[in-house]
Parts: structure tokens; C-alpha cells; sequence
């Protein structure tokens, strides 16, 4: 990477910047209408962008890019609808920017204030999805962020015409109006040398978004000392208790690992009590296998399986780096455990905080897991899946994190918003409140 | 470092993790109990608290130890009676734990809570105040997180004989009683060695609060992977506005910088609009001075000064390094701009993004500021003093952040405080959410 390119780009990354300070300040209705206009768009140019992925599409099957990834890549008129119907969510959310958080007077005449702001711009680079462009453009949007986007090399002329339509409709929604989005906030990067510049802008850049793969989000966080959300790993637990209904049970597991076994949130590995093993193992694998999942199992889920003899494909049998891998495929290790504290001690050693699940009709069991289990997300009779900011009712996803301060879990709007305290007195210095005659705060919490 | 230390030091904070899951899930009353005992024993072991420290000021005083660095260490019975009283707050703190943050139906029978927990096992190292080490104390019980305290070797022998002090009161309150706080939640690390050591326990250690100067601070961020929660510098400015009432900014200036100079939220620089200039400065410089203060100026400043002819001492020219040096100390440089503008673009450029204020009679002037400052306090018309956790009406002060995302600013209890999702259903499954006859989510909020 060449100087000139590093300060080109600071350059540019700084018209963002000033864009995304108007944006801060901009009424709701002036970043709706922004919305509304960029979902009309979409919905008008569909050709355009269609025919903009088409040409990746070719080039990806030309490189013979693996299926997985022109699955994610190739867009159709659903995926299209997606992201017009995406966008207009975004307007129906409640304003993320200047809700006051606290409101104090801390003497006569001297108020405090909370009030949340965005953060200023925020840097998203993703792999390959192109409709993940429309998305993140709202969400800035809606938040009041400059954005500085990066997608895949391979998704590159259908995020190049996505994100020529919305600079068209804020252009053209700009006219004749005095408040509105700038198509400066919004700003696509196309090359790997541009990324690696951005992730040393840390004056420019207040925030680095990376979605895809655990690698590429190590990556991210090894090479850079702007904060990054995101997490580089989910390794997720499925608990059957001694008291789980064994049909539920089976549901759970089946769901949990093989509804999209790629997602984050899908469990690696099955943990069975001892006193339920017999029981629910023999019809818990076979269920699982009918879904394609390989299992690895420990010695002690062997020799279940092979007194009951049943209809099952031979086993493998999991060593001590399956607990402490993520599959991200149809894969599931098994392992028997004595007691709830052992299930507890093995997700906090090899969970990765991410989401954790029991199944029990004991509520003691559920309550000491819940309260004891080290992780963003602990679940109850019900699916890891559901760790999801669409499912949890926040509308859209930033992303997952699982660092333990907050923003933790999925993370909505939320975690690209702020806040910074204001001040405003009359004059009030430091000296009147210290020494002898002191002058004392009145703490007094205004409505 | 020797690898038996390693290994040893990471048994013991194991211990003081294990100690912290069950003070997590402690009652507020058995948090509160051992609180009251900690400021009993505080109050009546004082001579011992006193003789120890004794040793360390001699100590201190044969190794010519700067006498700031003296003051910091000694204690006294004012000192004392701080502590026990500050001990004696945090029973009066609301609880933290615990509280439903998000209460939500995600579907009938699947319920989505978002409850507040600690954060775990915090680490907290701090230079020389002895003092700091009952308030450390307090905030973790009352947070319900373990915590490893390390003081700086000048105060061993006080920090020793207040957490033996503390203990002794935990190991009595314990007796007879099924809930109380076990003392090894709290644990004295004395060794230099230690503490680098627990700079890599990322898997045992979820924050680490550092407490002294700027060099200490940065150390600290640049060898480790845990979380730090804190700010290197406080580079921060007070600018007096064309409408600023001048014996009000004069008064906000001395206070801002000379109450206490040391402090990180004192002032470094101060910012004058060119049109109040020569009313405003000839006072102001003098004020200053009478208060002990170096003021070093720009080139417009010292031709005003010259002009004025008044009775200052000699004043120094300001270099383009002074904007952006901390001084904490009787320094103050000096700059005049001709706008607001250049005022808040000055900020933004050199600020730490700490405490930035505004003395004004203009509200639309005073509302740019506040919008357009990138900082944790936007002040008006107040001195930049008041950024302060106790002042802001937090009870205390764990410590105050100058990073862009929360936690902002002066950080009270809720640093301490993070958040879990708990999800409860009945045999829930995504497989139900999700292709044709998909149920939909309700989404709604329980009271």
C-alpha cells in the first residue's frame, strides 16, 4: 500500500466523516424519508443491480468459487424484495439518537444530561452477501453514522451498482430540501489495500464492523486499535438434563445443529446427563443422522449405543480437540456428563460465550444454569438458534458479540450509539464545593 | 516471571473467581451486611491501619520519594473517616444486579429477559493512594465481581493491613450465616511480577481498571487482552466565546485549571474568541498568574498582552506542542481563534475526547458546542472540574473512560455491570420460524 493511496483515502474517510456529523443532527423524519427513498430505489432498479451480480456470478463460477459462497453471492428478485422490505423496517424502528438517559440537577442551576449520540463512522467490512450493502447502509442511517463499507472482491460490481442506486435516491431526495442525508455517508471501499488502510485510521473511524468467517474476524481484531464488534467464534451447548422430556429434547438437539448448522449459533456439541443417556442417546442420534449430522462421540456414548443396537451408522468417536471445536457443519460431538456442575464446568471451559442451552422440567436445574452458565445468551427448553437480533424483536443485526461488556449478544441499533454527558451551568466552578462551607450537590433526578 | 508463579498466581485467582460466582448471586441485604462489617472494622482498626502506613511514609521519605507522591500515601484519621463513609455510600447505591433490563414475548410461551450480572473477576492496579483500596473493595461487593487489587509497591504495607482488616471483618461476618461474602472475593496482589502476570489471565480476568498516570495507563493497554477500562490523557479545553460574560469565564478558567491541576478533567488549554479577546485576556492572564499559574500564548495573545502593558510577568510563546501536552500541572497554554468553528475544530483535532467546555451568553453558539464537540462532557458555562463520577451523582467512581463506546466518561457501579440474555420457552424450535406455514414472532413487550 503506497503513501499516496493512505492519504487519498484519510481523505475521503474525512468527507465521511463530516457527511456523518450532519447526519448526527438530523430529524427523524429527514433520515426516514432518506430511508423511504433508497427503498423506492431499490425497488425501480432492480435490472441494474440484477444485472450488476450477474456479471460476479459469472466471474465466481468462472473461478470456480465453491457453492456456498454463489449461494450467498447470487441475488434474485427475493433477495431484492428483502432488502427494499429491510430498508423500511429500519424506519418503523423507534429513533436511536438524543433520548436522554439521565437527567440530573446536580445543584441549582447546574444540570446534567445523558443523551445518546452515534458514534460517528463506523467501518463494515463483510464477505461476499451483497444485500448485506443495503442493510448496513439503513442501519447508518437510522443510527446517524457515517459508513465506510467493504464487501467481498467477489460480490464487487453488485455492491458497486447497490451502492449507486442509494447514492442516486439521496441525491435526488436531497433537492429543494434543507435537512437530508448526505451521499458522502455512505462510502464503498473495493480493494483489499484500501481495507488494511482503514483498519489504521483510528482517528478517522470509531467503530470496525467485520462479518464472515472466524478467521477473517481474528483477522480484523488482530489488526487494528479501533474497536471491533463481532466475534471470531460460537461454540454453543445443547445440555440434556435428567429431567429433559426426551421428545423435546431431540427437537431442541435436531434443530439447534441442523436447521442452518453454518450459523453461529448452532450448537457443537451435546451434553447428556448420565441418568437420561439410555434413554434419549439411541433415539437422539438417529434422529440426528436422519438429518445428515455426523456424530463424535465419547467412550461412554459408545457403549450406549452399541448395548442398544439399533439402526445406527457407525460412530466416530470425539477427542478432547472436538470440545473445543467449531464445526460450522453438520458435525456434533457428544459427551456424557455425572451432574449439571460438570455440564456447567465444561461450557465454561469451552464455550465461547456465546449462547448456551438447557433442557429440564427440573426449574432448579434451569435456574442454576441460567444463572451460572458464563455466556451473552442462556436458553431454557428452547433452541440456540433463536439467538438472533430479528428474532429477539430488534429489527436488525449489527452483529453477535461475545465479549462481556456490554454491547453483548446480538446487537441491534444499540451498538452503534453513544451517548456523552452534558453540563450547562451558570457559572458553577469546582472551588464552591470543597473546602470549608462547601457547597453540597442536590443529586435531584428531573422528569 | 517464573512459571511456578504463573501457575500458582492463576490457582489463586481461580479461587477468588470461584469466591465471585457466588457473590454474584448474593441478596443486596447479605452485600449490604458485609459492607456495614467492612466500615466497622475499618473504624475500629484504625491505629493498625495507621501504624503500617507509617512505615510506608518513612520508607517513602528515606527514598526521597517526591512529596506529591507523600501526600497521596499518608493517611490520617480525615483520610480514614473517608473511607469508612465511602464504604458506608455504596450501601446506600441502588442495586445493580439483577435488573430486568428487556422483558419481552417473543412468541406464546417463549420469553426473551435481558438481566444485568457482573462482569466476573475484575483487576485493579493502581499507584500509590492506600486509600483506594476500601473503595476498590466496596464497589466490587456491591457489583457482586471478584477483584484482584494491586497498589503500588510504596504502599504495601498500608494496602496489606487494610485488606487484612477487610477480611478479618468478612471471615466474622461469614460465621453462622448461609449467604455472606467470602473473602477471598477479594485478593491483594503485592509483586510487580504479579501483576504482569495477570495482564495475560484473559480466560480469569474480564476487566482491568488501571489507576495513575497517563504512562501507567498506556502500559497497561498496550500488554493486554483483557478489556481496560480508563483513559491515558485529558487533554482538555475551556473556550471562552465572543459572548461569554468575562468575570464569569475568568472565574470558570482559574477553577478549570488551578483547583486542582493534577486532576485529568483540569483544563491544558484555553480558546478565546479573537473578538472578546482584548477584554477578556489581560484579566484573565493576570487572574491566572495570581493563582500561580504559567500561561504560555500564541502569537496573537502576546501581541494583545503587550499592548494591554498591564502588570503581567513574562510570558511564554506557545508552540504547535503544546496543544496537544497534558501538563497536569500550574500550566495552561493560550490560543486565540476567530470562530467557533476554529474552536471546536481545534478540539476535535487535539482534544482526548475527555471533558470539553463553553462559557457563552449565546445558546445558539453554547448548542453547536454541545452538538458539535466530540467528547464524553460537553459542558456550558461551568467549570470541567465537575466530570467526576461522585459529582455526577454516582456514589463513586470506578474510574472515567475516554473511549467512543459505553462506558463514556465518569463510569460509577455500571462499569462493573454487564448484561445476559435469558430465553425461556417450551420445546421452541427456529424450524417452526421459518419456511412455508412459518410462524411469526409477536414481539411484544411484558410489563
Amino acid at each position: 500500500m503506497t503513501t499516496t493511496l493512505t492519504r487519498s483515502l484519510a481523505e475521503s474517510v474525512q468527507v465521511t466523516r463530516t457527511a456523518a456529523r450532519t447526519l448526527a443532527k438530523l430529524p427523524t423524519q429527514a433520515k426516514d424519508a432518506a430511508l423511504e427513498a433508497i427503498a423506492i430505489a431499490l425497488e425501480q432498479n432492480g435490472d441494474r443491480i440484477l444485472q450488476a451480480n450477474q456479471k460476479d456470478v459469472e466471474a465466481a463460477k468462472s473461478a470456480q468459487l465453491p457453492i456456498a459462497i454463489l449461494n450467498r453471492l447470487k441475488l434474485d428478485r427475493n433477495k431484492l424484495a428483502s432488502m427494499v422490505a429491510g430498508v423500511r423496517d429500519m424506519v418503523r424502528l423507534a429513533e436511536p439518537v438524543g433520548i436522554t438517559q439521565i437527567h440530573r440537577e446536580l445543584d441549582t442551576g447546574l444540570t446534567l444530561e445523558r443523551i445518546t449520540c452515534p458514534l460517528g463512522v463506523v467501518g463494515v467490512i463483510f464477505e461476499a452477501r451483497p444485500d448485506a450493502v443495503s442493510q448496513i447502509a439503513a442501519l447508518a442511517i437510522k443510527s446517524g453514522n457515517g459508513v465506510i463499507l467493504k464487501g467481498g472482491s467477489e460480490a464487487v460490481n453488485s455492491c458497486e451498482a447497490i451502492v449507486a442506486v442509494i447514492h442516486q435516491a439521496l441525491k435526488e431526495a436531497e433537492i429543494g430540501k434543507e435537512l437530508s442525508v448526505s451521499p458522502d455517508a455512505i462510502q464503498l471501499l473495493t480493494t483489499r489495500a484500501e481495507t488494511l488502510a482503514i483498519l489504521q485510521m483510528d482517528s478517522l473511524i470509531d467503530l470496525i464492523i467485520p462479518r464472515g468467517s472466524n478467521q477473517f474476524v481474528r483477522y480484523i481484531q488482530e489488526n487494528t486499535r479501533i474497536p471491533v464488534l463481532g466475534h471470531a467464534e460460537g461454540i454453543c451447548h445443547l445440555y440434556v438434563d435428567a429431567s429433559a422430556e426426551i421428545a423435546q429434547a431431540i427437537a431442541i438437539a435436531v434443530d439447534a445443529k441442523a436447521q442452518y448448522p453454518a450459523a453461529c449459533n448452532a450448537i457443537e456439541t451435546l451434553l447428556v446427563h448420565a441418568a437420561i443417556a439410555a434413554n434419549f442417546l439411541p433415539f437422539a442420534v438417529q434422529a440426528l443422522q436422519n438429518h445428515g449430522v455426523e456424530v463424535r462421540v465419547c467412550d461412554r456414548t459408545l457403549q450406549i449405543m452399541q448395548q442398544c443396537g439399533g439402526e445406527t451408522k457407525e460412530l466416530l468417536q470425539a477427542t478432547d480437540s472436538d470440545w473445543a471445536t467449531e464445526y460450522s457443519d453438520l458435525i456434533l460431538a457428544i459427551r456424557i456428563v455425572d451432574s449439571l456442575e460438570e455440564a456447567i464446568a465444561h461450557i465454561n471451559t469451552y464455550g465461547s460465550r456465546h449462547t448456551e442451552a438447557i433442557v429440564t422440567q427440573d426449574p432448579n436445574a434451569a435456574a442454576t444454569f441460567l444463572s451460572d452458565v458464563d455466556a451473552a445468551g442462556v436458553f431454557h427448553n428452547c433452541s440456540t438458534r433463536f439467538a438472533d437480533g430479528f428474532r429477539y424483536g430488534f429489527g436488525a443485526e449489527v452483529g453477535i458479540s461475545t465479549q462481556k461488556m456490554p454491547p453483548r449478544g446480538p446487537v441491534g441499533l444499540e451498538g452503534l450509539i453513544t451517548y456523552k454527558y452534558r453540563l450547562i451551568g451558570d457559572g458553577h466552578i469546582v472551588a464552591s464545593y470543597s473546602g470549608k462551607d462547601a457547597k453540597t450537590f442536590t443529586h435531584k433526578d428531573l422528569t
